[in-house]
């Protein structure tokens, strides 16, 4: 299996480097005050369509010729690798497929129609998915682009550790959410190819835990229903992206929903942005393993800030 | 009555440099987009305490001496300004009170705490605030420092704009809530001198609507029954702020409470940042009047970012 290398992912940071955004990291005062730590949030919920996967999904597509993108891109998602690969198909004047669970938030959906994707609904189960995506390709001719079993998909999301790091090169530990393992696989090859010592440490939830249990027993175990308000961290690894997590990742922590919902609503008070589930997960690790991450400087990646609003867990009044 | 000059904010600029937040300017491509504007965001619920009140009453804080402030500070206040006294305060290590409203939301209320002010709750109505705080300034010896009608407290508010076209020096419009008039007056005394040919409209709920009466009528209006959910503007004009409003304010606009609940929507949904609705209603202007906005570079405060995350006004799905 040829693996992604750090300079495979300079390369994909040339190449996208005008079309993504730059995001921003921030800090709070009041959040490492109260954790006794010291944070940086590499903030990928101002990406473009609301969250790192349009690195990924940007670089695919600039990364086909005209001929070989002719008929357009595919792809199966349950929301940000959708909404994404929709939005750089547009902008390179494409046409773009989706196959879609039935389940997915709504945010999610209307994004991807509203970037001119069409979107095929199928049940909510990676066979449904699977055999829906396989008669689109089929029918249309797309070139299908896999949300994170993907060489080129793995080199754009490492840009943003890139960024992170140019900004922030003396962090001791990057805590990075895995669902597919895209973002941390990327995340991971950029960072010890940049600092050796650096720490990488995948966040993943407890109700989701098939990365840590593969991680843990060295072979890619399958997920048992998964069932997490992270909902952007349902998928399980690829051969690829465990190929990767396996080599350059030190640990993976679990943590509980509780947790999640906490870390989230402590981003969302105290520094004022909106981060969804899937990105609360990283601070989420640092609330229940605080003593591991106390006088380091530690970088988090939030992932997205895609979120129904009419569907919040902070409870009512 | 002796108003604050453009040199008065200038001043109060340099005294409070280091000790404020220089909150970011944000664009977003796809509300711009979607409204056909060319808008600017000052995002000042990134300030200290969340919300721009910060500015106005370190500056207070900072402008008296050692003796003068011996005894502590004092204010009544629904929320964001009692939170920024109470933090200026606590930064330079002297006491704070607040007159604070049984009824303000729990989040302001908890921040005020957090801070380490002393509360004491009094009904939500102008007299009991009134009279609660003459009891404690009896009491306690404290120095009044009101939320809006008070000199350095406008020059301290002035700071915000001075920022904002430091960093976007050609806007044609800005548009700034206004409650009690302490931000409308301070960003207008800064922009007119900054550029005479700048617009500068202040932006009220219909439902509180008495600033938009007073400046049309030219004399103050008394509120009746202000009844909103951009619970920042409650408050009516004062001697001081009404007279600068006077003089240098092209236009107050007002907005139904649908519009301001559809602007935060938009400023949560498409910039994934928090602001409070109080915040929301200048982009509620642009959403009911956005010929007026059209081809014109227009700077937007967003004043502040502090709400109750358990009571949010997006209803269910």
């Amino acid at each position: 299996m040829v693996l992604p290398s750090f300079n495979d992912i300079q390369t994909a940071f040339i190449r996208i480097n005008k079309t993504v955004h730059h995001t921003p990291v921030l800090t709070s005062e009041s959040i490492n005050s109260l954790l006794g730590a010291e944070l940086f949030f590499k903030c990928e919920n101002f990406q473009k369509a609301g969250a790192f996967k349009y690195r990924g999904a940007t670089h695919a597509v600039l990364s086909l010729s005209d001929e070989e993108i002719r008929y357009g891109v595919a792809t199966h998602s349950s929301g940000n690798h959708a909404a994404a690969l929709a939005l750089a198909a547009k902008k390179r004047g494409v046409k773009c497929f989706v196959a879609m669970p039935r389940t997915a938030p709504p945010v999610k959906i209307d994004a991807v129609k509203e970037y001119g994707a069409e979107i095929t609904f199928c049940e909510p189960n990676l066979s449904s998915r699977e055999k829906t995506l396989a008669e689109i390709l089929k029918k249309t001719g797309a070139v299908f682009i896999h949300p994170y079993d993907n060489f080129q998909v793995i080199c754009g999301q490492g840009t943003a550790a890139l960024e992170f790091l140019e900004e922030e090169p003396a962090l001791e530990i990057m805590l990075v959410p895995v669902g597919g393992g895209g973002i941390l696989s990327g995340s991971a090859i950029t960072a010890k190819a940049v600092n050796p010592d650096i720490k990488v440490i995948g966040c993943e939830p407890a109700n989701a835990d098939d990365a840590s249990r593969s991680f843990h027993s060295g072979k890619i175990q399958p997920s048992h229903d998964p069932n997490t308000i992270a909902d952007g961290l349902l998928t399980s690894l690829s051969p690829l992206t465990f190929e990767i997590i396996q080599h350059k990742v030190d640990d993976i922590l679990t943590v509980t929903e509780t947790s999640i919902i906490k870390a989230m609503r402590l981003i969302w008070e105290r520094m004022k942005i909106i981060a969804e589930p899937s990105s609360a997960v990283a601070l989420a690790v640092l609330l229940e393993h605080p003593r591991l991450f106390r006088q380091k400087r530690t970088g988090i990646i939030l992932t997205g800030g895609n979120i129904d609003l009419t569907n919040l867990p902070f409870g009512q009044k």
